[in-house]
């Protein structure tokens, strides 16, 4: 522990800690988040409130999103207590429970996007830090909602598509590829403070980028990011955002499909595992206040290697999560 | 070809009669159902529109519904001219071809149940018989619409679920679970002439059931079915159905899990496929105006042999209409 | 609910009973079994308890079914309130929950065989009904050393294999083969109220089958279970059984398959799952005092049939318990 | 062992027996069919010879049946030395070997038929009975010209397809569609001696069957089959065959999809395993002199359950031989 | 559109525009390549024809890219109007249909090529640029053959191995190891004017590449290629082919299996889909004139991430075609 | 052959030569490793010995490596005489052959240990240098003890991991995650001597790499190998290890899932194959004396692409053996 902790939090985060690989099999147990404890999203003294959303109804590709909770799960608990390659220890740093999935419905999606909202917000009013698990990528519009609701929030947006889309389908306005327009429009998203990060392959019209470049939002290509080298697309990522709250969105398709088959539109040519950890890490020091993985659909990868990548990735994020909100304690 | 066709219809099917497998391989070729011609939906000379429905956003399961249409479609070109167990060769009754899809929308149930209905009506108008490829199970309700619009229709339905549910998630009236209830509501199924075959597994509740029996509609539940035998079901549906128009639909997950793995909702203890073969050559003579084969999810089945059933039983429906539609033209 | 039950236990019971697919989606949240409550071991007011056994280092085919009891949990959430085939409504007759899973040690299958004896019999000292997920064959020898305590006790074996062997590889003796003459041994099952179902394939040699017999055991191989037809082979059981308490122990390798690929040693020309349904529901009425389902191993079928599979036939079995848990008290 | 058998004959077949895996795990060791010995195909002592044949550049399908010798070898380690169904022990009654693959060209049909015919014949003049594994079913064309040399054999053929078709794409001849249609022009086969059984499926016309029965071969669809029932189909075709050499040829599509996915071309309604298993056992007696098992297409299952299928029905085919080896010979 | 073109071209080329994906989803309707019309191959104003070439017969390793049309033709329909990373707009450049398969004879190599060759040079004669989609990498030869037969072409080559084989099995000289020998003796390809990159893995000799280098064709091995960084790769490449006519021909084993397991010779070390996109874009400008892409085995990867990077590549190649179309034009 | 062989070493070695993929298709014949011959491991004459330890029972994460041996030989087959890459044609350097599995016992490791130890030391006894394939990663121990029994070895290790754990579940000593904690307790293997590379995920505690680092094991983790560059991390290994003997022990779980999802743990952000393909190379020269690749569990990739990187990364390491026998022959 890199730092004096109150007895008391020590304590009290040290009730919270998921069972160790070395006392008891990972694989065993019904699967929670990081084999971390079932909560009801009520209870006191979490610091950082891991739920999933298994909602895909949004999704205009292949849908699945809304089986990626429990995959994650299941595949989450692989995961250790230490950061071997940051020294973090993220259940030092915060608190951490499983609170459950969000109580969605699967066939209206505006419905849905009000119950994730209250359900988000809840947390965010007790101060518990939202970590949520998709479902498809509409569920960031209603966590941003949540989160930027005492003021617009920046964005770490790691995706291959942009998501800011106004409408498909002649009008339908809530889909998993506008939710970042959505959200700027509501004013709970700083468009200055955006930066999004891999886009790449076709598009339908360059219109929806033109847009989030007209309102301010930086966008990285992935050929572009190629070129320039990680090191400078993060340290242009970091001074975009600033030290003002921030949220982080990854969306598991910014991998390329190789490393994350399971996901319901792929494009060939994205980052390798090996490059997103370096993405997230370098994320180390902003504060951020949410975060969510989403677009996991299990049952398009039979290997369940993107469940796997899905999991690990989202420990990275809960260890970026969990040492921001150690920071503002501080 | 059992009885005299006019030359030129006969002319007029021969043109439309799929690619034969001693000739080119049936692998070649872009998919369609069963090698058919893709043809627009309002071009003339055509006796029965095949159609896919690539739509699952009203599924209370998993998803994945939405890509049946094709994997029936790639799957159904497997299937040859002549039924070899009945002898109806069904290209020479009557002339089918492959229409495409229905523009759905995956987000709106609603819009999509509109525009299924208007698709339909149109074929109904013009003659042509529709045989519909899922798809989660609500399609059924706009297509019931469509061909029940002068005159309410008999169903044999062949399912493990009943699918009159009244709705889920505190007022949701649109789902995979509701297409019968709604159909019989608006008046366009009439409830004692229909009759569903080979209900299984465990109910929220037992009111499903009974407001269907209440309406008249004669469930016969899998395990009835098994310890009657299927020779007594075939008789007793064609007795409830009887001598007046009458749609047939066929959920996949009717079949046990073994034999269809690819769907949504699978409830072990269901038909094999050999068993859903005798239902339908049991069905033949009745006057069958449309027909529908639904919830077909092919990502959940990696060895494609959902699809492959799909495909199969297709033709098996395809049989039953051509040899209707050609009873009613003499 | 069939008959009168004091207000408190209905009471009780109604606050174990699982969310209903009706008013959230039975594919959300943590999985748990039959979306049960996760509850301490040790926790009162539960009659049935169910948990898992992740321990398959007794196998000698292929590995796997130590993630059992994950996949299953997952899969069995899709089960509903009320059994349709026979009306039992298990959750009026019992308070249930996932009491997660017995510490096991992967390497080490005396250690886990001792671990899952003192887990099992703590329960029924508490006088709850145990209802285990493997793991292997071999977990069915300490959940029967727990059950079989005070009195031997009968057991119905539904499997493709006797598990009756001496050993193997020159003399290891705790192998997922020999559970069966382990317990006889202990003097914990008493073999003449032992009946075997569904034996097939080919065997290392005669002398297992021979050993089994000379004490006492029943064993109907499938060609025998085929020829007499089951509604007699499930007389014969229940006759062999009889009124006293009894086991019962069903390998999912019973099944063909077709039916459950996803395990370590499968044997052609097993069980549908519609005959192990018709099975199980035959033995409504004995006194059954414990149970458990073994032996998926999910990496072995991607399809996920046989978890499928599993999770169905658990409630199946869970059904059982529950009433022959009433029947008890009453 | 049920007769006497000369002392040398018995130790010969001891040293031709394969390892027990009551010794050694049956996972263990290059998989050889039944992980018997592999033995130059010229080599003394074996009485029947296993073999691959891995081609299948004749299949007018989906390809990969060149992939089944490996897999169904790998599968066949499964069984072990007893049939516990029929109590025989095929390795007391012959001394069996795996032979290796007949030396293919994935290119060239004509070739590789010729290279079949050459191995098999030598095999026969050397007394050897013949066991292929295939490779598509043009593989029994070579095979069956080099068991009926001396005189014309009879046939059973369980399929779902008849494979007697004259040619396809204008003029080839050489098919997976054709083998017994040359056979019987060959002389090598006696069609008034020759039945198939479990044919279904859609047809591309009825010319084919018309000339299988124009030549008095007896076909058994796969529902007159279901009609009358396996023992009657049974005692039909040992009649049909007689007393005289017969040669018999399982064709992996003959099981239903659910049993069998990993094959070229599917046909749903099929056999279940288990009444494969009936089928085969039924055939004791008949003076079998070769066989084969065909089309099992690995790739095309991942599950890997068809090449398990493929793996026990191939040691039910070798109890066989085995048997009829043995009467002959006393 | 970067430059002007005749209004009535921009009129036809738009009715030959595919559907957009904002429109109706790109998961519906009948799998055409890029949703592209389907077109009979003599049908006027089509500037580019995509077709399939349904053969793998001329395979030595494992079979299956006789699939590979039809998957491809699915996954393709996931890419959109626009090429993100270098704004080209394909079909403003060009109209382009899906003009269906080759009529191949899948057991006959030499009759495939005649028949490939004299679609393909149909399609040359009527100034339709051909882009096929294989089947085995034979296909190229007679492809070559039909582009380079009014003067040897230019080639690039992109693959794992060089296909420069003089025969296999003792004289099989048309195999998929083989074409662009075949192509250099045959005159319609210039190997002073050809560049094969990728090439690694184990070879059974050294002679084939030592005849292709002595021949004059330019190799650059995957170490090469690594170490001296693709930009210089493409340069090189570039000024290999010139500026004269040239083909393109891309084996999907090029990539590694992490990208394309679904292919029959695969072999690690290989590109990543991101290195492939960027050789790919690096020749802009090039003359090119027709090509392929060849080897996707879909029945090899159960997770479709092969057709999906077969469909993408697709239409990255696409691209480079209907900009060198349009420069022929002007 | 780049130097002067004595004319008996020629010879015999080309006796052991596989056969040549030109001659017969490299998918047929029962699977041995490279399609080598299957030899007896105490015959004469070979110079390198590969078999299999298909043993998992000290896994602590999802088992499956027992069917790892299988798998390989499987792939290997694909592999041909010369590696291109480096020009070494390993066959020309030392006779090579399977020598089959050890026998292992898979409910016993502490059992198994010694067996494998035993084989191990007959082998190096006899003068021929071994090379298992595992198996989880417990087995290198005993292997470590055969080749290190004359004196302690140097280590290329090559893991997501370190394996130098002290134990498990309160005391359980051999697990796959101590192997290299034993061997150095046992004085078998200097670990001044030894590097580790490629570590990398989250670790229970930091205590088992400190643990190694004191012993004076060199750790690079995969972080620092790709900051550093692979040609440093190549050099220092060598500089680590020396010129004395050394044994090298790949973990395939060292590939990142996506190109190695087939196996019990998992990391993301691993060695692509084209790294480790560089790594393996920069090994020449180094005096190896034995070697192994452990963890390949094919039941949890469907695609087969694990065994097929293992198959060839088995031949690198092969090449590698091959080349430092000859170098110690001279």
């Amino acid at each position: 522990m890199p730092h004096t902790v109150p007895d008391e939090d020590a304590a009290r985060r040290a009730r919270f800690r998921p069972a160790s690989g070395l006392e008891s099999p990972r694989f065993s147990g019904a699967a929670t988040f990081m084999r971390l404890q079932a909560a009801d999203p009520a209870a006191g003294g979490i610091e950082i409130g891991l739920f999933g959303i298994p909602f895909d109804g949004a999704t205009t590709g292949r849908p699945g999103a809304r089986l990626g909770p429990r995959a994650v799960r299941d595949a989450s608990t692989g995961t250790r207590q230490v950061n071997a390659a940051t020294g973090v220890a993220p259940y030092d740093f915060a608190a951490c429970a499983d609170l459950g999935d969000v109580p969605v419905n699967p066939i209206d999606a505006a419905e849905t996007c009000r119950r994730i909202e209250a359900f988000s917000r809840g947390l965010v009013e007790r101060g518990v830090v939202p970590l949520a698990v998709g479902g498809d990528h509409l569920v960031s519009y209603p966590l941003l909602r949540a989160v930027g609701r005492s003021g617009p929030v920046g964005l770490i947006h790691i995706d291959a598509h942009s998501d800011t889309d106004d409408g498909q389908y002649g009008g339908t306005r809530l889909t998993h590829g506008t939710p970042f327009r959505r959200a700027v429009e509501d004013g709970v998203l700083d468009p200055r403070r955006c930066v999004q990060i891999g886009l790449r392959g076709s598009v339908d019209a360059l219109d929806e980028l033109d847009w989030a470049r007209a309102q301010g939002i930086r966008i990285v290509p992935m050929d572009e990011a190629v070129a320039r080298g990680l090191p400078e697309v993060v340290a242009e990522a970091r001074a975009v955002v600033g030290g003002a709250p921030a949220y982080l969105s990854f969306d598991i398709d910014a991998l390329d499909p190789a490393f994350a088959p399971g996901t319901g539109t792929p494009e060939i040519g994205g980052f390798s595992s090996r490059e997103a950890l370096h993405l997230l890490r370098g994320l180390r020091g902003l504060d951020l206040v949410g975060g969510d993985l989403v677009e996991v659909a299990p049952s398009l990868d039979p290997t369940g290697a993107t469940a796997m990548a899905g999991g690990q990735l989202l420990f990275e994020i809960l260890c970026l999560l969990a040492e921001a909100a150690d920071a503002r304690r501080r």
